[in-house]
C-alpha cells in the first residue's frame, strides 16, 4: 500500500520529506509516492539511500507557495505536488495523502480532490488535546469549516467519535458534547441551539452542552464545534501554552534560587513541552475523506514527515473509512439521515 | 456619589460584601448602597464597623440563585437585590453596579435594567489579557452577546478603545484587530468578513484580522469578537492556564531533583499564576451601560469586592461615558452611524 506525499510541501522540503520518507518505508515495508519535481527528488533518493525502497516518484513540476490562496491548489495549479498527490488517492492508487505544505490549500486537495466519504458531506480537522486526566479529548473541526449547519455538526460528532474510538483508542464509547458557552440545554448560540436536539435524536453517547473549559478536563471525549470557533481555540490554546512558559521563565529570572530551581525543572518542564505542543504526533487528520488525509506543521522535520506517514497508513490499518460508514449507519438514525439528505440545506 | 452593590450576590454574601464595602468607603471616602436583607445587613454593618461611613442599606427581600435563568432577574423577582441595585443606576441614585451573583442574570441587568448608553445598541464584557510585551490586550465580547449582527462588533470595537485608551492606559491610539482564523482580508466567517469593511471605515487604527494567537502577542490592543467566540476563548484560556500547571506539577513529581527545583522556583510560580487570573483585578465590566457595570467573579472575597467597587468608581472618576460618547461621534463616520440607525437590522 503507497501513501502519497507532498515531496515539495513544507519549509524544510524537500530534503526532510524525502529522508522522512526512507524512514517510514525502511520501518514499515510500505510504500510512498514522492511527488514533486523528479529531477531533484532522485538525486535526494540516492543520497540518502533510498533506492531499493518502495518509493516512487511521481512528476509534478509545479509548487504551491505558503501564501497562495486553496483555489490556485484547486484550479489553476493542478499539475503541483499537492494537486497531483490529492489525484493519486482520488484514482486509488494511493491510500492516503501527506502533506506539510499551505494548510488551506491542503485542505481543499482533501476536499474537493480526494472528496468526501459518501455519508459525510464536510470532512474536518480534528485535534486531541491532552486533557487533566492524562488521556485525550478530541476538537473537531478546528478549521475546514468555516460557516457550518447543524447537519455538518452531525457529521463532524460521528467524526470525531469513530477516531477516538478506532485510532486513539480513548473509550468505547466515547462521549460526546458540543462546544457552547453554560451547561444547560438552550445556552448557546444559534447553531448550537439548532443542533442539540438532533445531537439527541442520534445514538451517539451526547452528553450535552461542553464549555471551553471542558476542553482540558476529561469529562469529553469529544467536543464538536464550527471550524472557525474551533481554529480559533487551536490556536489560541497552543500560543498560550507559549506564553505560559516564557511568562514562568520571566518570573523565574528576577530570582538566582528559581533560577537554579528551574534548572533543576528543565528536564520536567520538556516532557510538559512536548505534551503540550497538540499536533506534535504526525500532525492533524482530515477526517472524513476517501482515503486518509492528514496535514501536517509547515515546519515538519524528517521525523514528523515519518511519523505522519505513519499516521495515515494507521487509519488504513485500523479500517477508520469502514468503521465510519458503519457508524453513520448504526448511530445516525434513519429518519435524521434520510431527512439530511431530502433537504440538504435546510438542518 | 454612591455605587450600588448587590449585597447578596456571591459565595461568600453578604458577610464579605459588606466588609469590601466597608473597607472600600474607609479607602475612597465614595458611598455605597448596600442592597438585600436589611436585618441581616445592618447586623453585619454595625458587627465589622461600618457606621459613619457613607454606607446605606437599600432593602430587597429576594434572591437571585446562582443557577436562576437570567429571565428570573429581569421579570420575576423585581425585588432581588440585583434588580433593586440595578434600578438604583436607573434612576440615577447610583452610578455605578457591582455584583458577584449570577453572571447571567447580572448581564441582562445591565444590558435591560440600566440600559444601554446612547449610542451603544449592545454593551459587551470586556476582559484584559496580559500579553507577552508586559501589557495588555482587551478581548471584548466575553458573553454579553452570543448571536452579533456587523454593527454589533462596531460597538464592541469602541467599547474596547475606549476601556484600553482610558482605563487600561494600554494606547493612545490603541491598535484594534478582529477575531478570525488567517490574517489575510477575506479570511473568516460570515460575519468577520462584513464586518471586516466597516472596521476599515472607522477612524480606528484598524490593522485587520487578529488571530488567536494574538490574543497573546501583543501586536494588537483590543481584538473583537462575537460573545460566543470570545466567551469559549476566555473559558478555554483560564482552564488551560490551571491544566499547564497541574501538568507541570505532575512531571515534576516523576522525580527528586525537579520536586527540589519547583520547591525553589514557587514564589515564581505564584507571581505568574496571580498574573494568569485574568478577572482578578475587580471582576469584568459590562461596557456600554449607562452607569458603570461590574460583575465579579461568584467566589470574590472582600478585597474582591472592594476591587470591583474601585474599579466601578475607577470609570467615573475617568468619565468612561462621556469619552465613549465622543468617541462614537468622532470614530465613526457619520455615514456609516446614521446607516446603522437607519437600517438597524440590516447591518
Amino acid at each position: 500500500m503507497y501513501i502519497a506525499l507532498d515531496a515539495m510541501g513544507g519549509d524544510y522540503a524537500p530534503l526532510c520529506n524525502v529522508k522522512g520518507a526512507i524512514e517510514f518505508a525502511k520501518e514499515t515495508k510500505h510504500g510512498v509516492y514522492l511527488v514533486g519535481d523528479e529531477n531533484i527528488l532522485k538525486k535526494e533518493l540516492i543520497k540518502y539511500g533510498g533506492e531499493g525502497l518502495p518509493i516512487e516518484i511521481v512528476h509534478a513540476d509545479e509548487v504551491i507557495e505558503m501564501d497562495e490562496p486553496p483555489s490556485i491548489a484547486l484550479r489553476k495549479k493542478r499539475n503541483s505536488s499537492m494537486h497531483v498527490a490529492g489525484k493519486l488517492v482520488r484514482t486509488g492508487k494511493a491510500v492516503g495523502f501527506v502533506s506539510a505544505g499551505n494548510t488551506g490549500a491542503a485542505m481543499s486537495i482533501g476536499k474537493f480532490i480526494i472528496g468526501a466519504t459518501e455519508g459525510i458531506e464536510r470532512p474536518a480537522i480534528a485535534v486531541a488535546f491532552p486533557n487533566k486526566k492524562g488521556s485525550k479529548t478530541v476538537l473537531i473541526d478546528v478549521g475546514a469549516n468555516v460557516d457550518c449547519r447543524p447537519r455538518h455538526l452531525i457529521d463532524f460528532a460521528v467524526l470525531g467519535y469513530t477516531y477516538a474510538k478506532e485510532i486513539l483508542n480513548i473509550s468505547d464509547n466515547p462521549k460526546i458534547g458540543i462546544l457552547s458557552i453554560g451547561e444547560e440545554e438552550g445556552k448557546g448560540n444559534e447553531l448550537v441551539k439548532d443542533t442539540y436536539p438532533l445531537l439527541k435524536m442520534t445514538k451517539l453517547n451526547f452528553l450535552g452542552n461542553a464549555e471551553g473549559r471542558d476542553i482540558f478536563t476529561g469529562d469529553f471525549d469529544v467536543i464538536v464545534c464550527d471550524g472557525f470557533v474551533g481554529n480559533v481555540v487551536l490556536k489560541t490554546s497552543e500560543s498560550l501554552g507559549m506564553i505560559i512558559l516564557e511568562m514562568i521563565k520571566a518570573e523565574v529570572e528576577k530570582s538566582f534560587i528559581s533560577k537554579f530551581g528551574a534548572m533543576l525543572m528543565m528536564p520536567a518542564l520538556k516532557r510538559f513541552k512536548r505534551k503540550a505542543d497538540f499536533t506534535e504526533y504526525g500532525g492533524a487528520p482530515l477526517l472524513g475523506t476517501k482515503g486518509t488525509t492528514i496535514i501536517t506543521h509547515g515546519r515538519a522535520d524528517e521525523k514528523a514527515i515519518k511519523n505522519a506517514l505513519k499516521a495515515a497508513m494507521n487509519f488504513v490499518d485500523h479500517h477508520f473509512n469502514e468503521k465510519l460508514k458503519e457508524n453513520i449507519q448504526n448511530l445516525i438514525p434513519e429518519e435524521l439521515r434520510r431527512y439530511r439528505e431530502e433537504i440538504p440545506n435546510n438542518v
